[in-house]
Order: C-alpha cells, then structure tokens, then sequence
C-alpha cells in the first residue's frame, strides 16, 4: 500500500454534484477516487442535494443543519452549482452566492489553492507558453468578496451602490504563510499580486505581511507584481511563476487567466482548504454548472479527477493522489479524438486500480 | 487641408513629459503630431513638469494653481509618471496617486478609452490572435479607485483595511452611454465586464444602466461577461470583442491584458475623456515611466504617438489623426532590427509631413 502509517484507514466524504454537468463529473471523481484507493482505504461517501435544481424545487438556500452535517466529514467534494440561464426564477448570482461562497466561508476555507500545468499534449492559446507549472494561493474568506457594501437610492438617476473590501492581518497572514511554505517545497519563488499603488490600505496592509513572513523563509526568493502587470507575464512569460499569492478577486481573475493559458478550464482542478483543520475542506473544478452542455456527455470530468487527487493529498493520502496525476497526464498525453464523460472517467480509474 | 471648417486653426496644448521614460516617448509625440497638422494648425505648447523627479526636487504635488493652469488648455499630452525603484524616499503610488489619479479626477475623465489593435506585421503571443480590434471603454472616475478606505489598528496583529468602491448611477450612466454610442459607430456590439455574481450592488448597478441604456441603441447588441470569464475570451477568441465597457479597476487589468495579447504595452494608446468639455482631455501612453530603461532611446515611442493621434480626433481633427495612424501602421509593418527612439519618431514625423 501507499499510505504511510499516519495516513487514514477510512475516510468519510460528502459530495455535492450540484447542478448541471456538476454531477456528470462527480460521477467520474468519485469512480476515480474508489478505484486509487482500492482496498487501502475504506470511503464512506454521503451525498447532499444542494444547487439551483434543490433551491428551485424547495426553496432550501444552505440551511443551518445541512452546513452542521457537513462539518461532521473528512472532505467535500463539490461539482458545480449555478442555475442555467432560462431560470429566471433565480435572481443571478444567487445561487453562487448562498451555497458555494457560503461553503467557503464557513467553513474558513482561507486557501483557494489553485494548481496551474500546462500538461504535455494539452494546446495552449499561447504561441510559446514555455513549462507552465505554478500554483495560486488566492485567499478564500475576505477581501472584496464578504459581501458588504449596500445600495442608497436604488433604481434611481440618484443611485449610489458601494462595494467594501474588507481585509485583516489575520486573514492575510495565515494565507502568505501558507504561500511561503509551499514555495518553499516547490522552486522557492513566491510573487504577491495586488495593486498597492491604487488600493492602499488593502494594498500594503498584504506587502507588509509578505515583507514580514519572508523572515521566516529565508530559502523563498519574494517578488510583487500588480495585477495589470501579472496579466502581462501571465501571457508572456508564464514559466516565471512559482508560487502566486493575491486576494480573493484578483485570484478570481488570475486564477482564469491561468487556465485559459494552460489549456481551459476543463483541465483546472481547485482545493478551498482550511488549514487549520476546524472544518473540512473542499475540493471543485474551477469551472461552472455549464448548464448549456450539461446532461449531454461531453463535459471533460478531468478538472473534477484532478480536485479528488488534491483532496486526497490533503487527507495525507499522497501516493494516492500522485497517482492519479499520473493517470491524468497520461491520459492526456494521449488523447486523441472525443470521449464521452464517463470514458475518460472509466480510463483513469483503469489506469488507478 | 484636412481639417472640416468647424475644425480648430489653433490648439492649445499642455504637455507633461513626467518621468523615466516619459520625456523621451512625448518628445517623439509632438514631433509627429506637429508634423501631422503642419500650417493647418497653430499648436501652442506649454510644458509642465510634473512628477516623481519634480516632487523630489521641491516636494510640490499637482497644486491648485498647476491644476487651475492645466484647465486653460485644450488638451494635455501626458507621458508617464512614477519613481525609479531606487527611489526610496518616495512613498509606494504616491506619484501615480497624486499626479495621475488626481489628473484624471480633477478633470472628470469619466471615458478612459483604450483602442486594441493587433497590427499586422506585430508578433501576438497568442498562437492564433485572429483579427483583434476592438476598445475598452473604462470608467475613470470612480469604482475601487476613489481612494476611500482605511486602516483600523495598523500594523498590529489585528489590522483591518478596508477598501470602498464607489460607484453612481451619474458615473455608470454616461460612460455606459459614450460606450453604447462608439458600439454604435463600429461593428455594433458591446459586452459588460464585471462581476455581479460577488459585487452584487455595483454590478447590478452596471446591469440595470446597460440594459436601460440599450433601448436607446436598438443597433447595439449587447452581452454580459464576468471578468474572470472575459480574461478567457481575451486569450481563446480576443476577436469576438468589439466595444468592452468596465468600471476602473476591472478596466485596468483587462486592458493591459488586451495590450499584451495585441503586441504589448508599447503600442497600447489611451484617451482619459472628459466627454462633456468641461475640462481639457489627457492622452497618455498605457505604459508607465520604465525607469530602467529610461533615457536610454531604446523605448518604443508609438503608444506616445498613438495617443497624439486620439488627442486630434477628440479635438475634431479627424483626417489628421488617421494620417498619424496610417504612418504608424505602415511604419509597424515595415519594422525590422531595432531603432532608437528618436529615429522611430523621426520615421514618423517624415511620414506624415
Ligand atoms: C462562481 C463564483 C462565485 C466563483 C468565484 O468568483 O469565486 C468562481 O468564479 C470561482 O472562481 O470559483
Ligand atoms: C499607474 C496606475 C495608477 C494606472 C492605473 O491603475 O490606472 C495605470 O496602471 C494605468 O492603467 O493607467
């Protein structure tokens, strides 16, 4: 067996297919992960009917008692929620809103972690991308996301609407830390991306902690870059890239720069983690519910195989986990024409068992 | 002469060559632009000096009087300001903050216009750019980048900083108009970048001003994308854009990303458009001062020159313009080997005489 004596005997795990192609690429993650761990591990899986399709139904957001139940499991495997672009019973936005951000934030899911490979075989819209291979720590719990803000004089020629982006040592200290750790276990170049030269107090409230946490890593080289710099080298010169910290929406948006470099957001696999281990953390492709192709066969349930290989690195289960990315890069390595979902899920789990 | 009869026989400009290499790219740019209008035109010039350089001369920022000064002109001709990354004595944005901001504030340019042309002969990163032509219309006035927010507890473990965007309809309104009416003048299309899935009160703001607004331009088709969704279309199918408008900070990264993708910041020109008159407009190359090359006739002078040409289409000087825009584009596919400088804008200037 791979697993170290420390690594979990039996895992229990709740998963969310959600909407759309959400559950076609579970499907296939969960096959995946079933047949890695074979009889190393015994997987107990529980799963939770939220999403659009659930809110639709019952009017249910993400109650309470549901987010108590999922607090009791290891990990949370996630699909894609999001209604499909008729539902003009869902004010927009909604759905992402009270349950994908509501997971994270509650459940102080403070590192989106977001690896980026361009793998051999895979086209890249870049004429010369070079080795792509870095990862974004983009901060999950604050920034411009926590929602504050308001509106005065709605709908009026009068209409103010403000947006705050709230940010705490706190929140951002234990993010760098864990961007520095990780540099330092990959090439050991860490660049922040932020724009401090407009957004001040956000600004250098992040370089201040970058300057200070670089103390204790000697061994990490540090540079910054802002955001409308980093979209340069993002298209330019993407192999100078290690390991990228920045906030909640410039990961947002670096972090699709990113993918669409490395060959789409089919292949982007995404871990929202709680370090500290007071909830569970939870694993998703970086794409959306895609409700146009959903239910049709021909979502690539890549991104989804890639998120249950970081949820297995992250429950300690590592040589489970590498052998799925080595079962994922060689099924692209030799992809030719079109599979159905369920192929290529059916592939990689072979190729896992 | 080209010039309409309602065209001016005299312009009045101020220009503010500022630092790195600002001075260098705007000499290149009065060049063209005096011998693009020859004798049609009598071009008054005022320098100003303005800038990192000049605040650590005499500690001056952009005073009333200068302001007051400015606003007598007919149009500003800026090249770029900011320290050298040695210049420690001056604090982080200070001088983009305190010149350049402040400029386009204190005369309302609420239209900062940033056309994307993939010229031929100019090597795209991407592998197949396909024809890219397209502007971004990009708020100036307001969103994240008024400047309100603080620091509560600075330095301290509990720190937080926060960040306001303000946003009105006044503000969305008339650049969302302005943006509506060039869609209408090129190939009728307009997409809506922002984020209202996580920015609920601004980004509704945007939403219902575009949808109000289209009814007036029913030739206008118009479409939505969040900017994380945008950042992919930019890489995978730039093409598909024709007029994007964005609020200031989204604007700020998508079009230096669009610059990248059509050949680099060296060629990107911008407009900050006080559309109503009320105070002379400011054309500026996107690019920054790029102090460390600075005074070394190796920077590209043509975003300079290209924004000279936008600065006489504002003032009505239409046939001028597009002869400043054809010479640089026959200069730009006839280019080979590297040139200084002075010898680009020579090429130019001869060009158009
Ligand atoms: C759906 C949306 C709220 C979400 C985000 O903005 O974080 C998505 O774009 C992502 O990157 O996971
Ligand atoms: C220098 C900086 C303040 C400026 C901005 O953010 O607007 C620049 O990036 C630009 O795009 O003109």
């Amino acid at each position: 067996t791979d697993a170290p004596t420390d690594a979990p005997r039996r895992i229990d795990l709740a998963v969310i297919p959600g909407d759309g192609i959400g559950p076609e690429v579970t499907t296939e993650a969960v096959k995946v992960l079933l047949a890695a761990v074979g009889t190393d591990v015994e997987v107990a899986l529980t799963e939770y009917e939220l999403g659009a399709e659930h809110w639709l139904a019952t009017g249910e957001t993400l109650s309470d008692a549901t987010l108590a139940a999922l607090r009791t499991h290891d990990a949370i495997l996630f699909g894609a929620v999001g209604a499909a672009p008729g539902d003009t019973l869902v004010p927009s936005g909604l759905i992402e809103r009270e349950f994908l951000l509501k997971l994270r934030f509650s459940l102080d899911h403070y590192v989106n972690l977001r690896p980026t490979r361009l793998y051999a075989g895979v086209p890249s819209p870049l004429a010369d991308p070079g080795v792509v291979d870095f990862v974004v720590v983009r901060e999950g719990t604050e920034g411009p996301y926590t929602g504050n803000g308001g509106t005065l004089r709605g709908g009026t020629e009068h209409e103010v609407a403000t947006e705050v982006s709230l940010n705490t040592a706190h929140g951002v200290e234990r993010v760098v830390r864990d961007a520095f750790r990780r540099a330092a276990g990959r090439r050991g170049k860490l660049t922040l991306v932020h724009k401090h030269n407009v957004l001040v107090y956000a600004g250098h409230l992040w370089k201040r902690i970058v300057e200070a946490v670089a103390f204790e890593f000697p061994e990490v080289e540090h540079d910054y870059l802002h955001v409308d710099a980093a979209m340069i080298f993002l298209v330019t010169d993407p192999s100078r890239f290690d390991v990228i910290v920045t906030d909640n929406l410039f990961g947002d948006i670096v972090t699709d720069l990113a993918a669409a470099v490395s060959g789409g957001i089919g292949l982007a696999a995404s871990a929202n983690l709680n370090m500290d281990r007071s909830a569970p953390s939870m694993f998703e492709p970086v794409h959306g519910s895609a409700p146009d192709i959903a239910g049709r066969q021909i979502a690539d349930p890549t991104a989804a195989i890639l998120s249950a290989a970081l949820l297995l690195r992250h429950l300690g289960l590592d040589g489970h986990a590498a052998r799925i990315e080595q079962a994922v890069e060689a099924d692209i390595a030799s992809r030719t024409g079109t599979r159905t979902t369920t192929a290529v899920g059916d592939a990689i789990a072979a190729a896992v068992s």
